[in-house]
């Protein structure tokens, strides 16, 4: 086997040099959309229509066409994932006060969420295999660290309850939905999937999404597909599904003209522009994963030859949507991955790494947490590269 | 002078006629948007940009041009007029358990909001002039109610310190700025200005929003312009400025590519192509106020002959965009309000009445209020009526 030191260049100069060749002279970010539908056209049809606000023909065809797409009965869509995940976790019964599962590997919002509902987020490590929230390591450390009291399981630490569980789809490659969906059933927790990175991923022939209670999509700028700003729930329960739209909706109770609103509640609804730009990108959604699924192909001969560590690829039995293309250095390279990524960027290709663990950000590092090795062993080696469906 | 039981019909019946005859066959909501100008073009230039989302040139175009026409120097676009008032008391320093001075009237969000950010609101009346907050009955009622710990103005009754205060200029017609601006100074409140309702209305020579230390303006598709869903802060302080922005966005450290996030924070920014929207929108502002004070005039002559109540017009020295025209009832009509709305509605013209106060709606009944009789009685008595811009 050729040694890595045997080629030309440091590993910085070779990986930069070998996604230029991927990426050529196009400049942007890391994950651009592509409008190549009725984007144009949604959008004029929308003003022509006089309704571009929070109620409109859009919005329903949207939501429809997107819990179509995942295989539930609801959907409700609002203004970002952030949001969506807020607006879940009160519907799903989060008080102040209460803790909430979730993986010191996501992105802040998952974090943020929690904390905007008055809950404070408890960190657990992930899985090697997923990078999503480990089923067994999960297991083990509820078992040391929460007592029940009868009505509920309580951080035997803080003495607060621990209600909830949201762990994320890392770069749209699913977790163990039915590994988790077990342990959240053991302890009593509720179940909200972080599926902001994972349209168009699936754990065997499920779409991400259905093993929880609901699950939480988002539609920025940079995901698969894009709203502009957006986010939806998706769940199977119709009590959480009106329940979720009522509090997204200033909580006004239904009548001809009065204004009555009978819960501290949330102007989160998405607007019909928005939604219109989403019913045109859902209509190209199998064309963009079935690029992103290729571009990993291009990678793959790209890189493997530069010997520079592992290309994340599906975890068996899923099918990824690739949203972020990833490479984990090997891990004497680790001391290098901000030297290459600033190669990379230097050289004009968008790279970042993964979220600096949300068990450090200040805003959490007070946060009760598990030991998470796994976290930041992958946050220390992993360069996310280039992932437009463009470039495929 | 002719009675009114002189004219043939009853009240709900000559008003309902009268109506019909401006409104005609159109119709549609109560105040609907008007897309006369570069809404495509600027929609369609934003999906060629690839720039969609939260960053883009139609958002710092959208803010400079708002900013601009406020005569503020800074304005931050966020997703809609409840997050701008959340993300601003926040901004403000409003921590949960403090007190916020709160009309009884208005749209539910100027409460929520308070919520939202922790904050407990306490309703006080307003003007039978403004219909926004009275500053001497404000400044009798702050008298009574708050002693004084030194640091801060805590209420005598609850033990809590009151922060801020948020009045609401109501359906444009802008409260007394100066006047509460000495008695905010006066009790050392934040006081931030709920002027979504109020954008292209004036006091004096100055636009509303600049009493305060912050203003707050939505652009939802009931109002003068929209944005699909939008609102903004507008501010002359650029610390506070700088604040919100960071707090809308996630609380991102600026960094070439680490994620590290300083506060807990929100995803409140307008996408770009909401923004692409707006700016076609503010272009036409100044003929939308035209229309809207326009409409005003045809409505006087329609309506002055029925003798059924007053029509709102401006407050002696101030120049309202006459967001939603309104009719005062006569005292002895009140009870005949809701028959008189049906009439309306059932011969199809837009009506409503204005929001049920605050402080009797259920999440907010317990919170503290003082006597709030004039909210009540425009309650009781006011109508809202058609008042889109094309009507004129």
């Amino acid at each position: 086997m050729a040694s890595s030191s045997k080629r030309p260049g440091s590993p910085a100069e070779r990986l930069s040099a070998a996604l230029k060749a991927v990426v050529g002279d196009r400049t942007g970010g890391l994950h651009e959309p592509v409008f190549g539908g009725n984007e144009k056209a949604y959008l004029a049809e929308c003003i022509d229509s006089g309704f571009v606000s929070s109620v409109g023909a859009f919005v329903t065809r949207f939501e429809h066409e997107l819990a179509n797409y995942v295989g539930a009965p609801h959907a409700i869509a609002v203004v970002n994932g952030t949001s969506a995940l807020h607006v879940a976790l009160v519907a799903l019964g989060i008080k102040p006060g209460d803790e909430v599962i979730v993986p010191a590997l996501s992105f802040v919002a998952t974090a943020s969420a929690v904390a905007l509902a008055g809950g404070i987020p408890h960190f657990v490590d992930v899985s090697t295999d997923t990078w999503g929230i480990d089923a067994d390591l999960l297991r083990r450390h509820l078992s040391d660290c929460l007592r029940s009291d009868g009505a509920s399981y309580v951080n035997k630490n803080t003495g607060r309850p621990v209600r909830a569980i949201v762990p994320m789809h890392t770069l749209g490659h699913p977790f163990d939905g039915v590994g988790i969906r077990a342990v959240a059933d053991e302890f009593g927790l509720a179940f909200l999937e972080d599926a902001a990175e994972a349209l168009g991923s699936f754990s065997g022939e499920f779409h991400t999404g259905l093993a929880g209670h609901a699950a939480v999509f988002s539609f920025n700028g940079n995901k698969t597909i894009t709203t502009g700003g957006g986010g939806a729930i998706v769940t199977t329960d119709p009590e959480l599904a009106a329940k979720v739209k009522h509090l997204s909706t200033t909580a006004k109770v239904p009548h001809s003209f009065e204004f009555d609103h009978d819960a501290v509640a949330y102007n989160y609804r998405m607007p019909n522009i928005n939604a219109a730009l989403g019913v045109a990108q859902l209509e190209q959604l199998p064309q963009f994963v079935e690029n992103q699924r290729a571009l990993h192909g291009i990678y793959q001969e790209a890189l493997d030859i530069l010997e520079l560590g592992t290309l994340r690829s599906d975890t068996p039995g899923t099918l990824s949507n690739y949203w972020l293309q990833a490479l984990l250095l090997r891990e004497e390279l680790a001391p290098q991955r901000d030297e290459i990524m600033t190669a990379c960027l230097d050289n004009g290709v968008p790279v970042r790494p993964l979220w600096k663990p949300l068990n450090i950000l200040s805003p959490y590092a007070q946060c009760p947490s598990a030991d998470t090795p796994v976290t930041r062993d992958l946050y220390a080696r992993v360069i996310c590269l280039p992932s437009s469906a463009s470039l495929a």
